[in-house]
């Protein structure tokens, strides 16, 4: 059966643009991973006729409807009446879903109001995709020649029920026999334009697989795309390509598709069984975050001192007033003595500290987005560097976090 | 002349999720401050067949038809062709834009190839809306009862079009005297179904002002939005409504717009004189993110320890170890102990500490979820709460975060 895919998104908030569909755009690139074209999407708003002519319209062009919003307790909350109303099957409450919502509510210690259990009411004769984080149950409903899909319009809760139960469903059911097969290859230390420049031939000579150079949140990467009959053949077409830019970028090339580079140093540091820790000024916490997001990082890394008042330098990190007086806040020797102080405080292998001008004023007779960054092992091994970031507050701060990693990753290469 | 609008976005890298369908967002609420109703949006591919159908059923059911994308010079951007097709009128080459076009090349530098020239091609009758910063012009083409409005899809020509000639275009044409104003009143301590209760009436009787309540990141809030002929009457009508949820939900409410309940804090910090500090175990470093981000925060803000290992609690922090080895990390104990050192570290007003289970495994036999977080003024002020949140591993460090924000909040208010 060849899938015609279409994605409807309801919320009036995303007619009256306060938000982007981003659901749409999030659904289509999964659908796109199991080769499944998607044709259309559509924003509709909190309004029963528009909601049910869209529905309508989206059967007669599409065999595969993923409409996600609209299903929680209040009244504006149309989804599953329509779409009940459009396949002419009754609303029927689910004693499953039911004691799923009480429990959430027992488990978030939170009140159930009334119209809570309206989100217990399903369709008839739909599978329900339960919902572990939330209280609205996805469904699938066969409809005629087609697949209706409904999920909430809460993103999170959303993604878990299609990477957890609709791609798997879906690939069962029909049997998908195009398989898409894509390798992101991740770099650092080098630009889009010089890796672009150092594989153009092999981009302008592609055909299967692909490749695409991306750019996002101071990373580049490279992106495979093969398709194939199995997924061997698409896995084997990747290999074959990614020897030849492993040949021509491989220095640069830290990690593939989810693989951070954080990731890569936990491992590096798990290795060397040697612990991190930091001391942070403008990256405020930024830094630590990046371990804390990852489990089991525990093991590698203490933890962060968040000097951000210059008292907080000197009293609670134990920088030297002298220093801070002489040089100021925003200096090497200052850098050098917050890395030194957290290796001390944390007892740890290794220390990164990062002060700088976030911005959006100068500090100390210095230019918004100056950084210094020192990694400090011990008093005959540690290396400060400068940055100079032309970019708003919080993009600086991130960039910090960044290059700070960097200097990591390459000191236990 | 009752005005529907509708947005259609062209392009298949929407389709495939490679980007996001901002463009239709931000038309959407450009319009919203025209008091224009937009009722749909639909995203289509470079596919004529497809294109033709979405145009055709666009023209059915509304009467303003904005369509970005598919004006680029390559041969998959087929949206002048198709509209041509669609309102049965020629393409023809005109002089002026073949004109800009060339200018264009020699300002830029750079050479101009021979499909840039299709770009000059224009809709018989269409009015022209030059492009001063790029190569495909805008056109507005009046059909039948409709108006359909062909602008580039790159955002920022798209934008250029829309403030300095499309948006005065239907003010003028149209007579727009109807202003659209919206507040969002932020709240913190009731749910989304228990809101809803609260002003249930004041929804079902709406007609202008509107209320609608949303709920995001942990927050709910509630927009009201007014229709009226100048800014000041819609602002009057916001202020009659705001007045009557006040009386009701006011206890909750503790923002409006775009204001962040950091910024109250902050706020209610510097009237005070008061700083605070923060001890982390699974935040790690996002409560200190929270102040670090905003400008100007060092005045109240003087740092977090993130002690994430059991030693860096003792040690870099100071927790009593007889207190971790009776009651465990993640207990009401250590958090007033971490709470209290911090105050000690920092020389604060107030000290915020959390520990928790972020999980994804349980912690001494604690559920993932189970979040104790302290507020330490002095001996004979302080308090500890117990949170459970049953969430992955991200969403509950970032809701433990809302919530200690919540109690500070609610400490000084």
């Amino acid at each position: 059966m060849d899938m015609q895919a279409e994605i409807v998104a309801v919320g009036t908030e995303l007619l009256l643009g306060q938000i982007a569909n981003t659901n749409g755009q999030w659904i289509s690139s999964q659908l796109a991973t199991k080769g499944i074209g998607v044709y259309f999407h559509q924003v509709v708003g909190d309004n029963h006729k528009r909601l049910k002519s869209v529905i309508i319209q989206a059967l007669e062009r599409s065999n595969l409807i993923l409409i996600t919003g609209g299903l929680g307790p209040t009244d504006d909350d149309l989804t599953r009446e329509v779409v009940s109303e459009v396949v002419g099957r009754k609303l029927i409450e689910n004693e499953a879903v039911l004691a799923d919502i009480k429990d959430y509510f027992n488990r978030t210690n939170r009140p159930m109001s009334g119209n809570n259990s309206k989100q217990a009411l399903v369709i008839d004769g739909a599978a329900i995709i339960r919902n572990p984080i939330g209280t609205a149950p996805g469904m699938l409903i066969e409809y005629q020649q087609s697949l209706i899909i409904l999920m909430p319009g809460v993103p999170s809760e959303m993604k878990n029920m299609v990477t957890d139960s609709i791609l798997p469903y879906l690939e069962e059911k029909y049997q998908l026999n195009d398989v898409i097969e894509s390798k992101m290859l991740r770099c650092i230390g080098i630009g889009e334009s010089q890796l672009e420049t150092e594989v153009k031939d092999l981009i302008d000579n592609q055909t299967n697989p692909t490749i695409a150079p991306l750019a996002a949140d101071g990373e580049v990467a490279l992106r495979i795309t093969a398709k194939a009959s199995s997924k061997e053949s698409a896995k084997q077409l990747i290999e074959t390509m990614e020897t030849e830019i492993h040949n021509r970028i491989g220095q640069y090339i830290y990690g593939s598709d989810d693989q951070k580079l954080i990731d890569v140093i936990i491992n590096q540091l798990k290795k060397e069984s040697a612990t991190i820790a930091g001391a942070e000024s403008l990256t405020g916490g930024k830094f630590a975050d990046q371990f804390v997001s990852i489990p089991g990082s525990s093991q590698v890394f203490n933890g962060s001192l968040v000097s951000y008042s210059k008292s907080a330098k000197i009293n609670a990190l134990g920088v030297s007033q002298a220093t801070v007086d002489q040089y100021g806040v925003v200096s090497k020797q200052t850098a050098y003595e917050m890395a030194k102080q957290a290796k001390r405080a944390f007892n740890s292998t290794y220390a990164l500290s990062f002060t700088g001008v976030a911005g959006p004023e100068p500090l100390e007779g210095q230019p918004v987005g100056t950084v210094h960054i020192c990694l400090y092992h011990n008093e005959n091994d540690y290396q400060t560097h400068t940055f100079h970031f032309s970019k708003p507050r919080n993009i600086v701060r991130e960039l910090a976090v960044k290059r700070g990693l960097e200097l990591i990753y390459k000191y236990l290469k």
